[in-house]
């Protein structure tokens, strides 16, 4: 056995661990982490573990045994060896006769082992040492998870005619609330990190009328829980030419379906590995007013929410859970909610108008995605912003898309860590986000 | 004819501009912006624009002409009317007896007429009304190209095994280059603007092996020129288990097939607009290693480069034309850069220390790509650190991947706009960026 560190030269036909069996009875090339050694009086076993899973390479030739002695867990090595059918071995075959090489130093240990089939260490553990900690295939798998979202997102509004856009996360004025923006020293001038891409987006519908964007959005929330974090990932649709409200309920629709397909098909593995039971999306996803909502709640519980703007988190759990019963669906759309609390682009229902043209779209239990129609007619957002009472001023560069002709549009925001989350019933955000910024935490 | 301002109530088969000739005969609903409206004595013209493109509504009847009166270019327009060919009409049809109705307020007059064929305005008004001047066609297409593009770049890595991830835009410390950045109050603390995805995707081939990311990068570049933004939009990607750089090199020549591949299928008709050439990518891209092109340089110029560490722009165009001159090819690989001029975090070229495993690839005279293989020795990063007098210590989170194994590995970065730049022939980055940030410009 050949303990080099020679790393230049073609590696002739990698072989990844899954491809194993199918290269039975021949000489193959294996790469990859030494995720766990075992060494019994006879033999050690050297378990690799690829970006495909494990592979598993018998070392009974006593020199090979004494030369296995220095290589550690996580050390990364190349195998030669023959791929030998054993009903017992992972995946019914294993490598025997083996040559193997390190191509890094010997790996200092993992601040937890990695190889066990549970992760033996708390969340701020997990985050200190994201490099390595996510190397754990459960704590690789949802973002494996999260990859096959944003692909099935894609998918679904790249065949409906939608345009990718790329936009500005710098921005000269906090727009889209005042509260908990991070400021920047913009070559001396004062400027902030998007909060969202909202008023790009929907200048965009004027140019493109279908867009979407998959970026990051900041929010200096002061706030220490498990679901806030100051960076997300935003999924951002927006279309024109709707009707109303209902028609970007529709889109939005199609795109959970393509998801939720994506991660069935693309991250299979994944699922399994973590228990995830991939939601049937219901081609019409049950909705309910926000009026009738409280009417529900107050009969069916002992608080009566009537006359509040919003719902609190156990109304939003007690909805969830009729939806799956009354309608079989883990989804419910919430629609109608009043004006008041929100933002000042959205379009009041008609003939209702202290209610709203915009919904929340409740996920087992927990909001995931807030959209709705915004306005679209200049008139219409001077009276909003003066009705609030602000000035049209630090919105000018925003309203003059509106100056020059927009259609009816609305969309939504999906916010990435959160689907991924609530999939894999994660306990914290910071579960499904790869490197999560906070109050806290600003490294690794 | 009917000017309302009605838009709710459902709106039954919406017809694209290009869909139309599939419906002669027939009548049909458009929608969209008025592109162009002329009235002569007997007829009036209303050009509509929409997604797919242009189409034409004819106005004959006395009133449903004098309704027109009040409509504006821009107005967004239902046109409810009957297919009927003409063959001089723009695509051999055109829509006549129509209702029209207004579904914005009348537009205010854009910075310039939006339906002339070339853009009648300077790149400062453009920019300064970017939500309105974007959907001129002409200042539209390049976007199109753009999001065209990242499709075939995604695809490429996704049929390869690529896992797409999402990195922090905030990080603690300046580590890609010390200077260039911008600061940001982070909850009190000191915080930055990432410069690149750098250490993280190299982070992430502990646990995917093959990842890519496309997202905002943020340079506080004092430069105000044509090839110069603040943000821009970076496409990296980075793989392990490489035997040397020439194995990303051959992943980046599959990601630009299928980029040109992409852009030729999904924004043909912009393409066609704009005349762009959409380059043919060799097989194997040809190949130069820094020192013979400083020495072809010597023989071929009046400049001797040798000893300078890099190449000037004059001398970037030179190889470019060579290289097309000599091997039909409008992309070149320029590998082996000195060591002086590349991040600490390169590989030197075996047995030529001095010189690195790093490229450019040159596409019709500027450099579009840097990439080439990474150290993935722990201990030849302390090496490289304290060679240039740096401390490990601001590195530690960055360090910690390698002290765990990692493999051999490389990667690139490819600039989008400057990519969809050189497509376009643009005469500057701010034309193939949607709103552009630079030193003077933070809005709209």
């Amino acid at each position: 056995m050949m303990i080099s560190q020679q790393t230049t030269g073609p590696v002739p036909g990698r072989v990844l661990a899954a491809d194993l069996s199918r290269h039975a009875g021949h000489d193959v090339v294996l790469e990859g982490w030494l995720h766990r050694k075992r060494a019994l009086k006879s033999v050690v076993f050297l378990v690799l573990r690829d970006r495909s899973g494990l592979s598993q390479v018998v070392l009974t030739d006593p020199s090979a045994m004494a030369g296995a002695d220095g290589l550690t867990e996580e050390t990364v090595l190349r195998v030669r060896g023959t791929v030998t059918e054993n009903p017992q071995a992972p995946g019914g075959c294993e490598v025997t006769s083996p040559e193997v090489t390190a191509l890094s130093g010997p790996a200092a240990a993992p601040p937890f082992d990695l190889y066990r089939p549970a992760v033996p260490a708390t969340l701020p553990t997990v985050l200190d040492h994201a490099p390595v900690a996510l190397r754990h295939p459960r704590l690789r798998a949802p973002h494996a998870i999260a990859a096959a979202s944003v692909a099935g997102f894609r998918s679904a509004l790249d065949t409906r005619g939608f345009t990718e856009i790329h936009t500005p996360k710098v921005v000269a004025s906090a727009t889209e609330s005042g509260a908990n923006v991070f400021a920047i020293d913009w070559f001396g001038s004062d400027a902030y990190l998007a909060q969202s891409p909202q008023f790009f987006k929907q200048a965009m519908v004027g140019v493109f009328e279908r867009v979407y964007e998959t970026g990051p959005v900041f929010r200096a929330e002061p706030h220490d829980t498990a679901r806030h974090l100051a960076q997300y990932t935003s999924l951002d649709v927006e279309l024109g030419f709707v009707s109303d409200h209902r028609e970007v309920m529709a889109v939005l629709r199609d795109v959970l379906a393509a998801m939720a397909d994506s991660v069935t098909r693309r991250a299979a593995e994944e699922c399994a590995l973590l228990d995830v039971d991939v939601p049937r999306v219901p081609e019409r996803i049950p909705e309910i007013h926000f009026a009738d909502a409280q009417e529900l709640i107050a009969r069916h519980t002992d608080k009566d929410p009537r006359g509040e703007p919003d719902l609190a988190p156990a109304h939003e759990r007690f909805l969830s859970a009729w939806a799956l019963r009354e309608h079989g669906s883990e989804f419910l759309f919430v629609t109608g909610y009043p004006m008041a609390k929100r933002p000042f682009y959205t379009h009041p229902e008609p003939g209702r108008e202290e209610y709203s043209n915009s919904f929340d779209l409740l996920f087992r239990g927990l909001e995931l995605v807030t959209g709705g129609q915004r306005l679209h007619r200049y008139e219409d957002y001077l009276d909003a912003l003066q009705r609030r009472g602000e000035s049209p001023e630090p919105y000018a560069g925003y309203l003059a898309a509106f100056r020059h002709g927009m259609p009816p549009h609305g969309g939504f925001a999906l916010g990435l860590e959160r689907w991924t989350a609530r999939l894999t019933g994660a306990d914290n955000i910071r579960r499904t986000t790869l490197f999560p910024r906070d109050l806290h935490r600003l490294t690794p």
